[in-house]
């Protein structure tokens, strides 16, 4: 039996979109920007694709605009944001545990001259209002800040963000980036209040290489990419007319989001109990965050090694972010945790499908490996 | 009977692709990222596409780079070099007729600062190599010049550019966007000497939503986009797997480029001989000109006014380029062509599948076009 636990990384194509993308494939082929009506037709799957998607956020269709993914998606809000912003003040409010394509996205735009303030999480990845509140000035013009930390399930006040903004009167655009959140718990811009917001197909069992960012309506900001009349110019290029009826696809076969969540904080609760009773483990996240994500340290174990010994046995986890390639958790060092705690870290994703069968198959695995691992280290 | 004529603003695609993209979607869903077995699966899609595009350009696998497609793959070239050689000065030297992702990012650099110059081409599309010899001096850094148009199918003096470089001791980097060369002409970078050569997918019957931007080894640029470490930081992001799968499978079903050239030859040969014995139309573009791609004009009849009886009778042609959405065309525009005949431009484009029978179809329905439309204009 393979057991992937790897959700945050990516997720299986569910069969819904699968179906679409076979549709389209064989069927629409026309460039959605042509006037006839094979452009139509294409255009049509993204008309369709793009409803779902403003349904499930609660906002109206012309605010979602289709992406290459949440990278891009994330640098369009953060750079676009503060190219857009730049005469009201030269600040950004973010934290040390976004995404990489966040995080990267304010270093160089310090290289520019803007002064990126990083708010330090505490040691379970939390980042609290005061925090907030105290960074947020009448100088800064954006404030960047994920809804769910990808590497600890962290989930971050999201939702105190737009009334500092308005009570330290600052002319900040706020920009969350929902990609770990979306389709798990009720992501609602209106509801945050948010300028923009990311979300991605390829961790909602849609297909890699398409997001979207969410503009709310009359913001201005910049675009990344310069070109045809796509996408009001905010996002040019022809698009992923595929990808995009996949991500629509996977959207509408989410299910029931709280069901789902339930479900999954069962069996997160189940993992918890279940895992931290091997000797050897210890949590590095907190047992009252996000149920789809727990970070875990095998204490004396590099977590490579580990990783290796589980995919031998079928089982698929990470040890922190897809995107970093094995490089050191810049969020688990943020945390401030010890370096062998760092180096042997390794992330449990679930998804709605996952089952406490899976989870026994990795609690066995993890105690003979810590068994076979440790001994052998100690030789 | 459908005839579609319209391949240069996107093509169906070939069973190749939908096969290979059926079985990626079906069978390999890891992040390429990601250190384990289901990752490697998906990298070594990437891989094996890559290799593959690579050698249909002659060049090394590590100098091709993905991207979500033409107009992601011009911007990265056009911005990435402008930024990376600022300090070296600031011309950049292009042409009028260039495809709006690189026309448009030229004018963005202009708000940067940057001197650009734009060479005016003549009545057919045509730039010649004593523009670009006098454009080009030692403070220019980049020169981005299309291969073939994609209005026109004029062929522009690429394979001259790099020896005016250096013979007028520019610092410039050489970018060439042969997107609509690509599979239809060889398409050799070392050949042109070029640091920087656009790809897309969606042209050759692959996929619409992926190219790639073939950059010379040690070629310094910018990137656009920041955050993981994939595609050496170049290009970050997830990878999207299924479209690249269907890139690559696309471009290794292209069969004999100069096979399809000389039956696409003969097949624009007949066509112009056809089309231009009928009263009321003439050519704009030069019967010399790139084979794939022919640009007339119906006078008295507007562009979109015949694209609507064409395509009442399953025809399907453009007015230009599709990502204009039927904006006025500032190819036509720059070649000096008087207003009517832009007004009622059409363009014809051929696929390496595309037949007598169509043209014939396509003739007979101009004719008919022509005496309803002109009479009704009459009334």
């Amino acid at each position: 039996m393979e057991v992937y636990l790897d959700n945050s990384a990516t997720t299986c194509l569910c069969s819904h979109a699968v179906e679409k993308m076979t549709f389209i494939m064989n069927n629409v082929y026309g460039n959605p920007s042509s006037l006839h009506s094979k452009g139509m037709e294409a255009e049509n799957e993204i008309k369709f694709a793009r409803k779902i998607i403003a349904e499930l956020l609660g906002v109206n269709n012309g605010e979602v605009y289709f992406t290459s993914g949440g990278t891009e998606a994330n640098n369009l809000a953060v750079f676009g944001a503060a190219h857009a912003k730049n005469k009201l003040g030269n600040k950004i409010v973010t934290t040390a545990v976004e995404h990489s394509s966040v995080y990267e996205s304010c270093k160089a735009l310090e290289t520019e001259g803007f002064e990126v303030v990083y708010l330090k999480p505490d040691l379970y990845g939390n980042i609290t209002e005061t925090q907030l509140r105290e960074a947020i000035d009448d100088k800064t013009i954006l404030v960047s800040v994920m809804f769910v930390n990808n590497e600890t399930g962290a989930v971050l006040p999201v939702d105190k963000i737009s009334k500092i903004i308005k009570k330290n009167k600052s002319p900040a655009l706020f920009h969350c980036d929902a990609v770990q959140a979306f389709g798990k718990i009720p992501v609602k811009p209106r509801k945050i209040n948010c300028d923009l917001l990311t979300v991605t197909a390829h961790k909602i069992h849609g297909p890699k290489g398409v997001g979207a960012l969410y503009i709310k309506e009359k913001t201005n900001i910049k675009p990344i990419l310069h070109g045809g009349e796509q996408q009001k110019k905010i996002r040019p290029g022809t698009e992923p007319v595929i990808l995009i009826g996949g991500f629509g696809a996977a959207a509408a076969d989410m299910g029931n989001i709280s069901q789902n969540y339930k479900k999954v904080s069962e069996l997160h609760d189940y993992a918890i109990k279940t895992l931290t009773g091997i000797e050897g483990i210890v949590l590095n996240s907190s047992e009252q965050n996000f149920p789809y994500i727990i970070n875990l340290s095998a204490l004396g174990i590099k977590s490579e090694t580990m990783l290796h010994f589980l995919e031998d046995k079928g089982i698929y986890l990470s040890s922190g972010s897809a995107c970093a390639k094995g490089k050191k958790s810049h969020v688990l060092t943020a945390m401030g945790l010890p370096t062998e705690r760092i180096d042997s870290a390794l992330r449990i994703s679930f998804s709605k499908n996952s089952s406490k069968e899976e989870v026994d198959l990795l609690s066995q695995a993890l105690c003979e490996g810590l068994n076979t691992l440790v001994r052998k280290a100690r030789k």
